[in-house]
């Protein structure tokens, strides 16, 4: 089993139960995975029935970083997946747990980071935690019954990701690009956001703000932006933000 | 997602946790399998705690058949893989849960019966329980820690069944024969062992007779005998085993 590259980290949004958060560590480490990060657990960090269930993964648990928001969770992150059992109303290439997996060792194997995000148990990923996500992970299951457990959702991931370890090596080309961080993301579209805001922009469709924002988060999404698209992009921003000059009119 | 065929019984030998058997039932429901069978559950039948934790597969516990013995409880399959993480010293193909998934998909659509095998919780599957099998299944894990729970390596067997459902149809050609279910093999070994015994065979090699029968259950597994070909050995032992003619010598 050769493993190349760096390993997708395991980000639990808002997890409800030390237990399933310790059943997640498990299931990572069976897989090769030791990256967990955590978002708002609900009864704070560290949690003892986290580290109880953990067993032999308890590294894994003591080794978590834990994040105020989704945002901060990923700005490291090249790559984001967003696992989710019901369809969203947004544009976003959907993959199965093996297609992921597939792309995922393409990444990694480049050296690009990337991360997954589950949701809390009751209700899953919001909306706005999706449009965080580059790809949405749903794994097929039988129509009739689909309630699994998030330490299940999370092994089945893992699991794929490591039976992919042997696949051959990424045919995607860079060049000399790099994949833009999902911090470099955030920061254009709150730039974005911003200067729309003080342009008034939003002031007559107010009810629809938000909506609209979301819809070009996802849009920026699909781009697959490197370093230097955001800087492009940030240019443009930076001179449509300007005051028109007197041209005398 | 289209199903044909039949779907493959998962068999819990001995399971040790009311839980176990109700999460395994909950992860095989996930998956669309609904066959549950066990044999000697430590708690008894029916379990509270089975049925408590399948939640909504709690018809798959309640429907579950339980046996005394594996032979029992595989005697109609005509297919069956055993579950292990540790090596064998037999001589029967190892197979991923995805190239079983594959394979067992080839067998049920040809409407041929196929089980799995799970061993107890602590410590898996005998050496005669892996020997009812014909191939074995391990599930490929990071080594340095490879504990996973009951309910989880039937989850990944499910799983790999239910991705495997739209894959092209069986290239197995049967002609007009039928695969021996696993009641006619022990039939066949138990005549063969009888015959033995009957005959003295073993006595001056009694502390290797047990090894000696195990390995002749393991080859006899491989040949993927037929209907016919039970017929022809069960012709054969027969022959052989009556008295010699006295010819005159």
């Amino acid at each position: 089993m050769t493993v190349i590259g760096i390993s997708p980290a395991i980000i639990l949004v808002e997890p409800q139960m030390g237990e399933n958060i310790g059943a997640a560590a498990r299931a990572m480490l069976n897989f090769g995975l030791t990256d967990l990060r955590l978002v708002k657990p609900r009864d704070g960090w560290p949690n003892d029935r986290a580290v109880a269930m953990a067993a032999g993964a308890v590294d894994v648990v003591q080794n978590a970083q834990v994040f105020e928001t989704v945002e901060e969770a990923v700005s490291d992150l090249q790559h984001v997946y967003a696992t989710t059992a019901r369809p969203r109303d947004m544009i976003k290439p959907v993959a199965t747990p093996n297609a992921a997996a597939a792309e995922l060792r393409q990444f990694t194997q480049l050296n690009e980071t990337c991360g997954i995000l589950f949701g809390k148990e009751s209700s899953g990923l919001s909306g706005d935690d999706v449009t965080c996500a580059d790809t949405i992970i749903t794994v097929p299951l039988n129509p009739d019954y689909t309630s699994i457990n998030l330490g299940q959702a999370v092994l089945l991931v893992a699991y794929e990701w490591y039976q992919h370890a042997d696949q051959t090596p990424a045919k995607i080309v860079r060049n000399e690009e790099r994949v833009a961080t999902k911090q470099e993301l955030g920061a254009l579209y709150n730039r974005i956001e911003t200067e729309l805001d003080a342009r008034g922009y939003f002031e007559p469709i107010m009810n629809r703000r938000s909506v609209i924002l979301r819809n070009m988060r996802n849009m920026f999404h699909r781009f697959d932006m490197m370093e230097s698209d955001i800087k492009g992009m940030q240019g443009i921003v930076k001179g449509l933000s300007l005051n028109k000059k007197d041209t005398g009119k």
